[in-house]
């Protein structure tokens, strides 16, 4: 690789005079700056981006932290940011954090450290308190989430949902939500409970079933209400992956999706629409959560303080095949 | 954020002898060592990173280049780089290249200039001639993609794939291909070929369907089927998510999977498991590939010379819901 003294060299300039007009180059004549740049071209050298980063203390890079990049919404959100992040001219660092706070920690380093320049965090809930400092936006969160932060509102869209099951003609509904102290989960359990109370029906524990927002989990979900004396007749899940593993164990256990149960999920991955029966879902709006995102990120990176903002997109019921009427005995 | 000096002055030691400490760990006493490092914990002082990089010009990141990180199957070799990397001290820059060249330089471009040190590609083909001199390792590559490459053997796993159907007793069998000049589709089609030739039976240009490796490719494939005279009585698809598309549309056209129809996928994707029914796959690897490209890496970006690498690991028919022998007419 050629270097900076060829360039020169080529140039008919100083060193000094490169080096200027690569790192401020309103310091250098038109002239001097177009030599330089036909001269780079000429030889072919590429500036160590490294060393001009550390100068302008940017590396053009930024990490977005999430709690599993199989679970398909996410990989659309991020899909949505890396392409933002790319017309901005940043690359993206992706930090699987696996739900936990170690791996976290070792990302947010990176960004204390330099090597990126700020951080999108997936998980529904705030930074730990040593990384308030650094530039960092929460997308895909809660209720209370401290900002800025870019989300749906989990209740009202669960409300939603039970609103339209209670349409229906359904009174006996369950819910398969994720971990119990998951913010997500407590959001959308929160929008349940007021989606019954808006339709008279009373709140009954059993009809909750504890899942961990895999297909898997959505699958177990299901059993255990075969295990009540009464099967609910629709069943409210608190993502699709979770609504796919249940239907899956409802149809193997013998039941009919939606005639003798009704089906939702949260999400609208792109399986929910290929899914036998298709399932009735709460669309997120994942793209212009990521883009919005990353947009903010860039003003927070920029030294706007943010902290206030509140993004709230807008979800939409989409009606496919997994839910209908209650079973009429 | 607190200094070197302050670091110096409560070490007790020169300004030098801590920067030594930190850049050549060797050349400082043990007993110096530790006073740093004691006092480093104590003042709270964040090396940067960045600066450190520079004079190891090292990044600790790599880049992961990846046709679309929506496909489940590239999320699960994903994380399986990452986890490695995580535990090898390095993070993973995301790279969805959406199969286009100009947004695979400019990933390049970042190791070209250091704030990367090496690349893995998944994409199935070789990286352009320019960027030939940085470390890269392929993943998920085909027969004669350049090495370093890390990846099971296309050719043979249809053909046996092929080879499981002509058991069952299916003689006209279709396939759903990828874009036909796709390094995938060009292996995979020569294995389907080898599969028919072994049981004697013609190949017919009529039963090869293009898609794009999507659903909605492999729906629409399907759908093409339907326009022949007589309908294959089993469909090899090149991967999961065409063969989940392609379930879809023949049940929705009114033929039965398997009793009319076999269809059989590549991949093992999660979903597989949990469709209805449940897809026959030839199962990639996705976690042990991940894993032997990271460290391929690292031992490229330490300098071995491993282009002559070629690791061929093992696939696997998972025989699920989805094959039976053709109907009997």
């Amino acid at each position: 690789m050629s270097n900076i003294r060829e360039v020169a060299l080529t140039a008919g300039v100083s060193v000094a005079t490169v080096s200027r007009a690569l790192t401020n180059p309103e310091k250098v004549s038109e002239e001097s700056l177009k030599k330089v740049h036909d001269a780079i071209k000429a030889v072919g050298y590429t500036p160590n981006l490294l060393a001009r980063n550390f100068r302008a203390a940017k590396s053009f890079a930024i990490v977005v932290l999430v709690p599993d990049i199989t679970n398909p919404f996410f990989s659309q959100v991020i899909q949505a940011i890396e392409d933002r992040a790319q017309q901005k001219g940043y690359a993206v660092l992706l930090g699987d954090t696996r739900e936990t706070s170690k791996r976290e920690q070792e990302y947010v380093n990176r960004v204390e450290t330099r090597l990126a320049d700020g951080v999108i965090q997936l998980r529904p809930q705030s930074m730990s308190s040593s990384t308030q400092k650094i530039p960092w936006v929460n997308a895909c969160g809660c209720e209370g989430t401290p900002g800025p932060s870019i989300r749906v509102d989990n209740i009202a869209a669960t409300k939603a949902m039970v609103g339209y099951l209670t349409s229906l003609g359904h009174r006996r509904i369950g819910v398969i939500s994720g971990l119990k102290d998951n913010p997500h989960s407590i959001d959308r359990l929160q929008g349940y409970k007021s989606g019954l109370t808006a339709a008279g029906i009373a709140f009954e524990k059993e009809l909750v079933a504890e899942g961990d927002f895999t297909m898997w989990s959505g699958q177990n979900a299901a059993k255990q209400f075969f295990r009540l004396k009464q099967m609910p007749t629709a069943i409210c899940s608190m993502n699709d992956e979770m609504a796919l593993g249940a239907t899956q164990a409802l149809k193997a256990g013998g039941l009919r999706v939606p005639e003798d149960v009704s089906v939702t999920g949260f999400d609208d991955i792109p399986y929910a629409k290929y899914w036998e029966p298709g399932l009735t879902t709460m669309a997120q709006p994942a793209e212009e959560i990521g883009k919005l995102a990353m947009d903010t990120l860039l003003r927070v990176i920029e030294g706007e303080e943010l902290s206030n903002l509140e993004l709230v997109l807008p979800t939409e019921i989409v009606i496919r095949q997994s839910t209908c009427a209650p079973p009429a005995n």
